[in-house]
């Protein structure tokens, strides 16, 4: 038996990385939290069917933040006058040691999960740390708020102090399997991910072997490429036999191809290593806010678009300072424009459409069928009351929504549904 | 008869440009509204005066605004997508002709100084449009709020729509003339400024018919300058004796010396503009957000500073989507970093130390002894409850004080004054 229920509002969503297409007061038909479809006038035999009339409100597609490190909610909006490896020794580290404590995990988490469910986000890919009960525990919070999410248990053998790293490469290979069978069919929206933290921080031994793991298991990957000059300079040391950052992931069996994974950043990625992210269908999550705060640059988005690259948007907590996607396409737009005007004018900066494309289909393509108004997504939606932010004239819903990125916060977020299901 | 008023609470205030002093529940004594004290322990003297008590909740320096656009706030957030002489006659210009409709202005600058009384803004330097009627209800609205404020009658009289555009250069100065006679005294906090609103809106003989009014009247003046290539060109053309853009507008007699005198942007200030405006004391509004939106590029700010620059942050709205001066620092820092990676290493990123000194103490100055807690300095302060901004670790104040700049919003802000006055 189906069950049928229509959303009525103002209506926006990308209909193209190019074009946002705007709808007033028009209804969502949603067959088990699938969209079925979009309707100016409703038709005859949806007659009847329950409604939910969000009245002027705006109704966009849920957002999916790409890449977020829950333990570093903590501390976001700190120590933001480093660059990344110093940054992650004196900041991230400390705070991620923290996890080991499932009673500090229990405060952190429960305040990251209630931050993310009064967001625009319906969808994540999540860094936890290297302690399996504290991500099992974030993992029970997400899927409990209703809120669709990858998780991964962190892994970390070298590189990083004794306080915070596994203590053998068998060890965080068990470790990681114990929790891919106790966490890959427990949730109903949250799920496992292969997450070795990033290159310098994984022997050679433990990425071959969570390649196997993932292999294994079916499992998607994520990790970070090519954020910063030192890093990169650092897998040049470590991995002298690869082309390049991405290389050495492939040859580890960890850059994609025929499963999904998704490496933060590229701010720094060359041709050859775009060229490689394209071929292996590679998601890339940009982070703008983070490539800013750590000074690490800007990538160059449009690029990456023009050239087919999946492209999604990640606050990248604490990197980025605040779990808001809306502010993490102004961050997006704003970022490119710098880049456009201080550094390259071969690549031009972000419309506000694709950056809104970047953070709905762009990441919810992560997913599968998700991040837009189509028959056939999943019915994934944040609606937004902006009547508080007060304007004398009238605006078109398309400027409705582009001031809302730069004006709205948690305040406007009065509803959210995640396939189907409403969570807020 | 003095009258003394106490206030407790944690005090955090820059105490240099590059050092911000935090005090656990301490005290400030304020004489007539200007500070008496600063205690840590309250004097016998003391006791007994009245207290407000803010508790746990951060207490600032209120913040200045240096140059904010009160009719662009109405398409705040909106049309980001040209660079400044398009965005003018785009959007800029047609908003701001609507506020010969008294109504329109009534409505829209209700909203705008609403806005900014519930901001961290205790102080702003304000363009209004061409029309007095709307420009002194601007005034008289920022004055019954208890803000303090100059507020400029736009002058433009060339290169502008017919339908915003003075009728005469005597029509512009028999005006300005009025509206200075009639609102020079009117107010108690609210005062005005002579304002051309650039070189190309206005010619050499309301220039210098500006110029004898402002000597006339002994008023401050606020123009823009150096933000935009185009606009620099432009100069070039108009202005052919002049060696740069500042040296044109201190042949007009409008670029300080002797008097008060603000410059927004500065963007592409070269070295002997610099010098020009070191020389006369002219105060740089750093407006960094519209310098993003609107891809002019960004100012070297932390140069400006070392050069011993009067250098204040301005949100700059509509070129800036919001009028938090919160974003405005967070911004600031943005900004610096991106412009050290992209474009020059030879100027260091700002501080957090130097970005909340730019909104405090840097603007500030503007006003006289404003912009921090220091004995004979007037009692501006803003009060921020941080408590909805939860962690789950122990905080410093001076980390308290960071994530509110990328966290708080009107939410936090709970009491605020104006040289003693609460005006929230």
């Amino acid at each position: 038996m189906k069950h049928m229920q229509l959303i009525r509002g103002n209506l926006c969503w990308s209909s193209g990385m190019d074009t946002i297409a705007c709808m007033e007061r028009g209804w969502l038909a949603v067959e088990d939290g699938v969209i079925e479809g979009v309707y100016r006038t409703l038709p005859e035999r949806l007659a009847g069917c329950p409604t939910q009339d969000f009245g002027d409100a705006l109704v966009l597609p849920g957002m999916t933040d790409l890449h977020v490190h829950a333990p570093q909610f903590a501390f976001r909006g700190l120590g933001m006058d480093m660059e990344l490896l110093e940054w992650l020794n004196t900041y991230t580290f400390p705070e991620e040691a923290k996890y080991r404590d499932l009673a500090y995990a229990e405060r952190a988490y429960s305040s990251f999960v209630t931050h993310l469910l009064h967001s625009t986000t319906t969808r994540a890919v999540v860094f936890a740390t290297i302690h399996l009960p504290a991500t099992e525990l974030l993992m029970r919070k997400l899927d409990d708020a209703g809120l669709a999410a990858y998780v991964g248990k962190v892994n970390m053998n070298r590189s990083s102090p004794d306080y915070l790293r596994e203590l053998s490469t068998n060890h965080a290979l068990r470790d990681t399997e114990r929790w891919i069978l106790e966490t890959k069919d427990a949730f109903r929206t949250v799920r496992p991910i292969i997450t070795p933290r990033f290159i310098p921080s994984c022997t050679d031994d433990l990425m071959f072997g969570l390649a196997r793991l993932r292999e294994k298991y079916g499992l998607p990957v994520q990790s970070h490429l090519s954020e910063n000059y030192s890093e990169i300079a650092w897998i040049r040391e470590l991995c002298p036999k690869s082309k390049n950052y991405g290389d050495a992931y492939d040859q580890f069996g960890m850059f994609g191809g025929g499963y999904p994974c998704i490496m933060a950043h590229c701010v720094h990625s060359d041709e050859r290593e775009q060229e490689l992210i394209a071929r292996n269908g590679v998601f890339v999550a940009h982070a703008p806010e983070s490539n800013i705060n750590l000074a690490s640059g800007v990538a160059p988005v449009s690029r990456f678009l023009d050239n087919g690259l999946h492209v999604g948007l990640s606050t990248d907590v604490a990197g980025g300072s605040h779990e808001s996607m809306l502010r993490a396409v102004m961050h997006a737009i704003q970022a490119s424009k710098l880049r456009w005007r201080l550094y390259d004018q071969t690549v031009k900066p972000l419309s506000f459409e694709r950056a809104f494309y970047l953070a709905t289909m762009g990441g919810g393509a992560f997913f599968g069928q998700v991040g837009t108004f189509r028959p056939g997504y999943a019915f994934d939606a944040a609606v937004l009351d902006d009547s508080s932010l007060d304007h004398p004239q009238e605006l078109s819903l398309r400027d409705r929504l582009e001031r809302a990125v730069y004006l709205a916060d948690d305040r406007n977020v009065t509803a959210k549904y995640v396939a189907g299901r409403r969570v807020l």
